[in-house]
This record gives C-alpha cells, sequence and structure tokens, in this order.
C-alpha cells in the first residue's frame, strides 16, 4: 500500500512528476475539446428540467412537488449576530442560484454532481431564532401546544429551515452537502428529515394525499403585505404513523376513519377523487356517511381563501430488528397566516380525529419564509437589510 | 377526542352503525363501478412498467439498475431448520411474483400501494448460515480479510438477503414492509441498507459508476453447472466515503488517483468514457500516464469472462451535528465465482489502490443467488427442494 502521504511528498516522486505532466497533457487536451463541451453543453441545457430560481416568490412551494426532499433544520451558532446573518443568507441564496440552475456552486468540491439540477429547488425559512438573533421582531412564533403531540426535541424547532427538493437523489444529496458546507461556520444541523413522494401521490398508509388543497394562491399563501410580502409561512410536522396497528384494521373501519375510499381516494358520498365531499348527506340510518370524526371532515376548510397548500412527503427510516418501520409523513404547509389557517384546522383535528389512533406528530416547526429575490438580490433582503 | 375502542365498542354505536350501513352502500357502488374500474385497470397495466418475475434467471441481476434499493439482511431465527426454510421461501416467492407484476401479495394490508410495480424487483440471495440450517454444503464461504477492512458486525453477513429495487420509492418502501412482515416469524432482520442511483450514473464523489462492467453474463456471471446453475453469486460492501477529506484533494490528484477525468468518465489514456484505458501508455517523462496504483488500473480484468456485474447504489445517511455526511456506496457485484473474480480484484484494490485513502469497506457479506423459477415453483427449490 502507498499512503496519501506518499502520493504527495517525496515517497513517491512518479506520483508528484505524473501528475505535473499530467496538467500540461490536460491544458492541451481541453483547448482541443472546448468546442465540442460547450455544444454538447448547449444540448443537455436544453433537456435538463430546470425550475427557475429568481422571481416574486421563492421557488419549492407552488413548484409541482418534485419525487425526493431533505429538510434541514439550523441552529445559529451563540453569539451569530445580524451581520453574521446576513452574509450567510447572500452566501446560500448564491449557492441556490447556481445550484437550481444546473451550475456549480462556488468552490464547489464535485462540479459534476451540479449539471443534472432534475428540478431543483432550494426553499429557505426562517424560525423565531433568526430574528430573534437579527435583534428584529419575528413575524412568526411556535405553534400552540396539541394535547395528541408527542413532540421529541430532535425533531422540532430551528433558525433556519432549508428545504432541497429534485427528482434525482444524488442532486439532492450534493446541493444538501454544498449548503450545509456553506453554512458551518455560521450554524449547526439541529435535524435532517428526508422524505420521498410516489407518483400516484399515495401515503405509505395507502391514502391518496393532497386531493383538496389551496387553489387560490394569491389569498391562500401569498402574503399580500408587510415585510414578509410575496412571501408564506411554512409549518413542518413529522408524523409518524404506527402502521402495524394501521394493519390491524380492516377496510370498512380505514375508510370510515379516513372519509375516503382507498382505491381512488374518492369521498364516502361520491365516486371520484375529485368529486367534492357532501358532509350532509345522511345514510337510511339517519347518520352521516362521512362520519363527524372522519378525518376529511376534521380538516376541511370550507373557505379557499384560508385553505392550506400541503406539500407533504413520506419518510421511512429503516427497520428494529423485529422488523417494525419507522415511518410517516413529513407534514408540509404553506399558508399565508398560521394562526388563521393552520391553527384551527389542527385543533379540529386534535379535538376528534379518528385518524390519531394510528398516528402521532412527533415533530413541529414553524418558519416564515421570505419572498423572492431578483438577481443580485438576496432570500430575506426585505427583513433583514 | 373518541377513542378506537370507542369506536369499536358501544361508546360509539353511531360508528359501527354506520360502518354497517357503509359496507352495504360499498357492494351496491362496487357493482356497478366493476367494469369501469377493469377497463382502468388495464390501461394502467399497459403504461406501468413490469419486470418479469419468472424465468431462467432471477430479476434484479442483470436488469437495468432502477433508481431506488433496499438490501436487507435476515438472520434466521434459532432452530429454524429446512422444512420451514423451504415454507418461508415459497412464501416470499410467492410475495415477490405477486407485488413485480403490481398484484398485492396474499393478505396485503396496503394493495392499492401494490398497483404501481415501477419495475420492481425482488431478488433473493442465500448466505452459508442458510445452507447450514437446512443441513446442506454451502456453495459460498464468507471472504477472507483484506488488511485495508474496518468490518462492522452490523452491515456485515446475513442468512438471507432481499434486494428490493424499484423506480418509485413507495413502491419499494410497500415491497419491503410485506416481505418483511412475512419473514418475521422465520428470521430477525439483521441490516437494513437503503441505496439510490441518479440517471447519470455518478456516485457521491463525483465519479461515473459502472463504465466497464461484465457484458458476457453467461460467463461471467451465470453458473452453468451444479445445483446453483442459472443462478450466480453476490457480494455487497458497504463502502463508506470520505467525503471531508475527499474534497480537500484538488482535481488533478482525484484523476490521477482514479485514473480517469471527473468531467466525462474517459480514462487519461483516451477522451470519452467508454474509449479502453491504455495501461501502457507512458507520459514524456517516461511514467504510465494512468499510475500503477491508479483506482481502474487495480479493478482491472483483462478477460471478460472474469468481469464482476457491478451493480452499486450511493448511501447516504443523514448529518451529523457538525454536518459531516455518513455516506458511500453500497457496492453489490454478481459474479459465477467468488474466489475466481472478486477475490483478485479486491486482493489488488486493498494492496494498493490511492482511492483507499478516502474509501473504507465497513460492511460485506456474500450470498449465493439461486436460479430463476417457472410459475408455481419457488426460488431455492433445486438446492432445498
Amino acid at each position: 500500500m502507498i499512503s496519501r502521504r506518499g502520493l504527495l511528498t517525496g515517497g513517491a516522486a512518479t506520483a508528484a512528476t505524473a501528475a505535473g505532466a499530467l496538467v500540461r497533457h490536460e491544458a492541451e487536451r481541453r483547448e482541443k475539446g472546448r468546442n465540442e463541451t460547450e455544444r454538447r453543453e448547449t444540448e443537455r441545457r436544453a433537456l435538463a428540467p430546470v425550475e427557475p430560481f429568481h422571481g416574486a416568490h421563492q421557488a419549492g412551494v407552488a413548484t409541482a412537488p418534485q419525487a425526493h426532499a431533505v429538510f434541514l433544520g439550523f441552529d445559529l451558532l451563540k453569539g451569530t449576530r445580524k451581520e453574521a446573518i446576513v452574509r450567510l443568507l447572500q452566501l446560500l441564496t448564491d449557492d441556490a442560484a447556481r445550484l437550481t440552475q444546473g451550475r456549480p456552486a462556488l468552490a464547489d468540491t464535485e462540479p459534476e454532481l451540479a449539471a443534472n439540477p432534475a428540478r431543483l429547488t432550494i426553499t429557505f425559512g426562517f424560525g423565531p431564532g433568526l430574528f430573534e438573533a437579527a435583534g428584529t421582531e419575528s413575524p412568526v412564533k411556535a405553534l400552540p401546544a396539541f394535547p395528541t403531540d408527542r413532540l421529541e426535541k430532535r425533531w422540532s424547532g430551528g433558525d433556519l429551515l432549508v428545504q432541497v427538493c429534485a427528482d434525482d437523489t444524488v442532486t439532492v444529496a450534493h446541493a444538501v452537502r454544498m449548503i450545509v458546507k456553506d453554512t458551518r461556520s455560521f450554524a449547526r444541523v439541529r435535524w435532517t428529515q428526508r422524505g420521498f413522494r410516489s407518483a400516484n401521490r399515495r401515503n405509505l398508509m395507502g391514502q391518496i394525499e393532497g386531493t383538496v388543497n389551496a387553489t387560490d394562491l394569491g389569498r391562500a399563501v401569498w402574503i399580500g403585505a408587510g415585510p414578509l410580502r410575496g412571501g408564506t409561512t411554512m409549518v413542518l410536522r413529522r408524523i409518524r404513523m404506527n402502521l402495524e396497528t394501521w394493519d390491524a384494521a380492516d377496510r370498512v373501519a380505514r375508510e370510515f376513519t379516513i372519509g375516503r375510499r382507498l382505491g381512488n381516494g374518492a369521498p364516502l358520498t361520491g365516486s371520484a377523487e375529485t368529486d367534492a365531499a357532501d358532509y350532509a348527506r345522511k345514510n337510511r340510518l339517519g347518520f352521516p356517511v362521512i362520519s363527524e370524526f372522519a378525518h376529511i371532515r376534521r380538516a376541511h376548510v370550507a373557505d379557499p381563501a384560508l385553505r392550506l397548500l400541503r406539500r407533504p412527503y413520506n419518510y421511512d427510516e429503516g427497520l428494529s430488528a423485529e422488523g417494525e418501520s419507522d415511518s410517516g409523513l413529513l407534514f408540509a404547509s404553506f399558508q399565508a397566516d398560521v394562526a388563521e389557517q393552520f391553527v384551527p384546522v389542527q385543533r379540529m383535528l386534535a379535538e376528534g380525529d379518528l385518524l390519531n389512533e394510528w398516528i402521532t406528530a412527533i415533530g413541529s416547526a414553524v418558519f416564515a419564509v421570505p419572498p423572492g429575490c431578483p438577481p443580485g438580490g438576496w432570500i430575506g433582503e426585505e427583513l433583514l437589510g
């Protein structure tokens, strides 16, 4: 065996000399190959799906959900003040602007891994702690306690959220790595939550997710005035599913619990997934077809301007020796107003959702999601600039 | 809040009665919807990509690698003898035959999740311990020790391997769950290893994987005679990458280490990825262009009949608080003869691969991969039947 020390010092002069020769050889070869490379690059870009980074809103909110996500929660290092936070956000904005467009980050250590953006989006959210550190009033605060929650600190809170989504796993891994490296001098990783979605939108309980979702984003999601104008808020909840006991429930009990058919996601009062649920309909015995305690009734919001934009991902973290899975849902929702939109729904669910027998919130965090920025700007400028 | 007990006993008579009404209502509705459902099902099947299950060889070996994989290692429960192993294999073969074709497993608890096979393959391998438990001589044995290995028990060995691969994450999660449930009475999960691949075939160090691979499968992979005829062997190695120090190496050092250009994967003596490496070529100073210690030279096998069929996946398991990643490669290779094919290459690598400075094998396992089976047969029948 030869050691790395051997490669880099006199122990392997061969290596160093050959490396020198290689550099020269490389330079000649690159000059020749440049035109060909540029032509190929242009072709590739035309094919690689890219989500825009700059704009009025951050990408990764209204963006059609990609197949893979990593949610990163950071805690600012002690003593990190406004000036440092601004530097960090400028740095991360630059990383995101490059990586999402298929270009390497500055000082990218694996530039080849940036070449396939695969609809990469990188979205930033600020927790109450970031505003506190910056000496600014926070537009968001932690959620009230819900009696059904069993929150674990390791999945909750955080000063800075970075949501990384793409249709390619290696693209996500590379972007996460670059973001984490550039954050290292300012913050430490509090948690990492990995999620995935299937093209058929089913979660690990077999239900179709996101049937009813906010569509009037101008009212339900984007904030219209104040420093967060053009931005939104994000709630991220880690919801563990007890699949072992869920499996013990039969099909009728499951559909009764959800208020929808498992087969095609139709409400129990309809025949297609997109049929509006009829909450007033009674069966011949005079009972509501969709129970008072059914999940969809408890989660129902009549006013489209108050609906949540849900953008959930599944999680699945290995198996115990007994083969029990640690899996569930990373429930991510975007809404203009947490107190007016998220809290009332969550209260209804906590009070009487039949599904609570099989699901438990074990993590919770709230973030302000600043608006997007133009080229040359940075995310958070309106709030901290 | 109402409790589950409440739902299922007298506390919520409403629920039970409504559920009864729902069952009748469901039956009527289903009768009506059946023709429509069948038509849609036929359409869907025509679109859903399916890999065949039955045949001379097991799927998941020569199959073009899917985007996602879970490797499950099981230990048989103490006292599990041949009869029980045969029952287990019959059960798992049935699961695999159904799930890979987009049909629910018997007693599938989430049948909707089976509907999207997404090129699902489920491949079985038998470790030495399975043969021992069955009272049969094992055609495979553990690898010899290599000086560079730092093997951890929690990633090594195992009596039974199940490799689950598909292009959809939820499909993989569901198949894993069904397999684990059906295995529970016979074996416990020893390890679970999750992997992913990018369409661009790059690993997390940025290199393109699998450029030179076995193509003459009839000689290099499939065993021609004996009880494993039509089968093969599998080596699974968990190779941790030290990305922090790899990032500290510059481009020239990295390309010198690998023997290939990072940009397009071409050997240092060529210009395209698929160019054959010229190991004899010298630079103007008289040194080999591809170092004696370069990874591709150490891994090179001149005889196509002795090449490994490599089918590796990346792994990435979260971040430490310092943001250091636990990531690397799940190196899976298939070869007709471990001793003749895998061991000599691994010895060359262990003795002098420059890459050893940045990679470490922390897990290792070897399995006999039985041939495929016809409809009505089961995997392992030639060995244990």
